[in-house]
């Protein structure tokens, strides 16, 4: 129905304006827990072929997503359990990690805007341990598993004048890590969405997504070793805030809102780089980076 | 013709919007300036009645605007004309400035949200007299006139548990300066203003400006003291870009837009709170600060 | 011996200087602790009587001193220990805090030297309440008791012109707490216990003491209300270090250092205001300052 | 004399040391300019063979060094004219700056501490032009020369888990810039110098050097493009401190320094990565940052 191209990062996000045409959905799967309790909704989407793939928007791999109402919030017990949950989905996609390997955690993003700092902050509070491997080796850490972990901010290119990819793959070829895993704030469709889902998915970074718009695709196809996504969503793009609220009032109208629609999107164009986020987001941000950085901790065991 | 209230902080949209009814600006006078070289065109709003100040919905005053279109473009000569320019509208409204006095500058706003950073960035910044006057005496800075600067970065709220007003009035109480200068980030109404206006006003800051909303007045009424105010829009609040999106879009389709756009509102609801900034406020915000700091620096002889 | 003035801001270590000389330490009365499993050390250091505080060189009141070698160690678990105990000596030292109250913690320093972060830092972090207690009520929050907690950051009076004193008695009379709690960053005589001390005292911050050397008093008698204070030290005085390292030397040559030293003193002016930091201060006053940020939010049930 | 290695980053404290026996010096050039008016001194050191080397315990190449006693104080005239003294000292020793090149800038050091961040300041200051001109091509600068810059903050090991030098080595491979300058924060051995002298070497920078102590060299021969260092001091190593005390306290006296020293140095080991800064710090590094950046702007013409 509708030509603007409403922008999500969220495999969850576009499964979910598909579902009145079912048909489209064949080569995706989707498999959905809730836990009771704690009222975390984990949802996998498996895009299985290129069918799905196509219809979907994007490449085929799985995508796990989180859902927590008050991730944000204030309570280090809640927060807790979804690093519990969280630390037990990335052991199970994160390729080689129940035999001793080595790992490049990246955080993607612009340190110096809040909202796209989730990687940076994230990678910051990590616990690095290659260089300590490298010098006392595994013996001085008298455990039975030591991974060597090292922690990458290659910065936006506003401000290096490269893409994120030329760097992490420079510095791949160098140090050689096994897997790597990447951190990056995303824009979601909807504002419900903000700072309270975590999707993680092996099919890394894709040109166009992440908050900073990342135009070289960060991946096992590009980096030679598996790509590990983490993302946050923490902004909607301006643009799509406006016509998904037009969308809903034509709905509520009943109106048939296809030519007026073309008016209103070539209006949006002053819109183009520009994002919503909410007052808390130095908050939300700050919480949700300390739920994903003892999330890897634990399930890197450092 | 809107029920909705679009929110802007800078009296020049509020007066741009009048423009239709003539009628309505009695009591407020309008005089502009533009710079041909600089391309800065300074509009100077003085609303003279309490009628004027009902129709405006901003207190009797003087609003001075500064627009520069490259203000927050990498140009340092540029940025010292539009300094040379503030400093000279800030030697004309802060009182008491022509002789030696004391002046507290107080950097409103958020220092961790990039957009609202603007505030605590300038007084960061600034040089600072009132402590080596105090200590070494006037004799020491070896000039005709010494001004006594002081600088206060409050905090926010949800920081501090308490309300700017509480904290500057505190401070003003015990240390007494003769003027307080806010700087503050400000909403504006389309994206066009962003980071590069600059309002300067003798009324202080109202309830509601501001990005973070400050809910208690900072002005020579609360205070006890002058207060100048320098504001910059760095933030469009997200239910004023829908509802300008679906005005401007009703105005092409010559629709009449009334019942419609109730729909519409009742949809803003979830955008409460959220803010629409563009990808690179933080480098913006930087050159901005600077360029205020810079105007302050000159404006004091500092 | 020495003429010298060798600096420490802990009670502790102005207590084992005089170790050799138990009559001067008649009024002081000293009680340690020590937690096998845990290896906390807990000195509890009162100054009883005037005479004390002469002979200490600090003011009559109660110093308790956390010591923990691996303080600063990435070891939450230990963390989480070392908290719960400085909770319990906050729940102890802080009068009120059985009942309702109303607490300002001031974080002194400046959060833009490493070494002198600490106490913004926790502020930073801390949970606030006071607002939300004024807009929605006790009720709201569906517990027991309810503190007021607010906080403040003064800054440095490099950047403010003011003494912190000025900026919290002004803040103290507006919004009038029941407490005040200080957090502060400390010189230590020793590099051995940088980052890994905690000092609680309820005498308040004293002229002098601090890395940036407050020369006006935080006490229950500049402010009106109880002061606690909680220090860790961050720096040793360089002219501290070399004094020291002197002394050892001479020790073991069993010279008489006396005539030498005063030679030794002369050139030590070019270390007015200079500090010994170690190298990893960012990480540990980030793990230090994350201990007493859950101590007081646990102390104060937030 | 010493067997304690009195620890500096500075060829021209080296020299100095080495004054009074003029036979070491041999294979080594001193040349001096003094501006009076500006009160810089420029000293162009340059180890012409191996023997130089081998007694100054510095690679051959040119060590250019600028002083100026205000540097780091509050002078925007004077910043600017360091500035110019600086970016023409650049222009000279970086290689193919004449014609268009592509060059990276890499801040070393931590940005969380701060007598470390200076690298990190500069590069996060720097005007980047790599990925406009990729983008859009040389003619939309409308310039006669337009450079390619590009920018790098590597990180410290202990956040990275990797040597700078694997980080660097792996981007310059893959983006190919035809020069690296590499600013870095340095050990002076005199706390009179901090803050207020710039080396630029054509050495690059070598194990042990920096407040961080990088262990694998950055030069030409590591990298493979030429690599240009600018380096301030802005700490003096702990155990320097004592060193430099003691000996001046013995040369006062007249006294045999050698068997007693050795005592000393056995007491220094706590020492070990403890740094020396002065009370300003924060402060200074940012005026000498923006001293810095300008110069690098100015000398490529952005």
């Amino acid at each position: 129905m509708t030509s603007f191209k409403v922008r999500t990062d969220l495999a969850l996000e576009v499964r979910e304006n598909m579902e009145e045409n079912a048909s489209e959905c064949r080569g995706v799967s989707v498999h959905e827990e809730y836990r009771e309790e704690s009222e975390i909704r984990i949802t996998r989407v498996v895009i299985e072929t290129m069918n799905g793939a196509r219809a979907m928007g994007k490449p085929m791999g799985t995508y796990i997503t989180l859902e927590a109402p008050a991730m944000a919030l204030p309570d280090e017990n809640y927060h807790q359990e979804i690093s519990r949950e969280l630390a037990q989905q990335l052991r199970n996609i994160i390729p080689g990690i129940e035999q001793e390997f080595s790992i490049m955690v990246v955080g993607l993003g612009n340190r110096d805007v809040t909202a796209d700092a989730l990687g940076p902050n994230v990678v910051d509070n990590l616990t690095i341990t290659r260089h300590m491997v490298k010098e006392y080796g595994k013996a001085a850490f008298n455990r039975n598993k030591v991974h060597m972990v090292s922690g990458l901010i290659p910065g936006v290119m506003a401000k290096t004048g490269m893409e994120s990819q030329e760097i992490i793959k420079g510095v791949v070829e160098r140090t050689k890590p096994d897997v790597v895993v990447v951190i990056d704030a995303l824009a979601a469709r909807s504002t419900k969405r903000l700072n309270r889902t975590i999707q993680i998915t092996n099919t890394g970074i894709h040109p166009g997504s992440g908050v900073g718009n990342h135009r070289n695709a960060i991946t096992e196809e590009t980096l030679g070793v598996p790509v590990i996504a983490i993302g946050v969503p923490t902004v909607v793009d301006a643009a799509t805030i406006v016509s998904d609220a037009f969308e809903k009032m034509m709905r509520q109208t009943g109106e048939e809102p296809i030519e007026i629609q073309d008016e209103l999107l070539a209006g949006l164009g002053e819109l183009y780089n520009m994002y919503v986020t909410g007052k808390d987001v130095d908050y939300e941000i700050k919480q949700i980076g300390h739920i994903i950085c003892n999330a890897l901790n634990s399930a890197l065991e450092i």
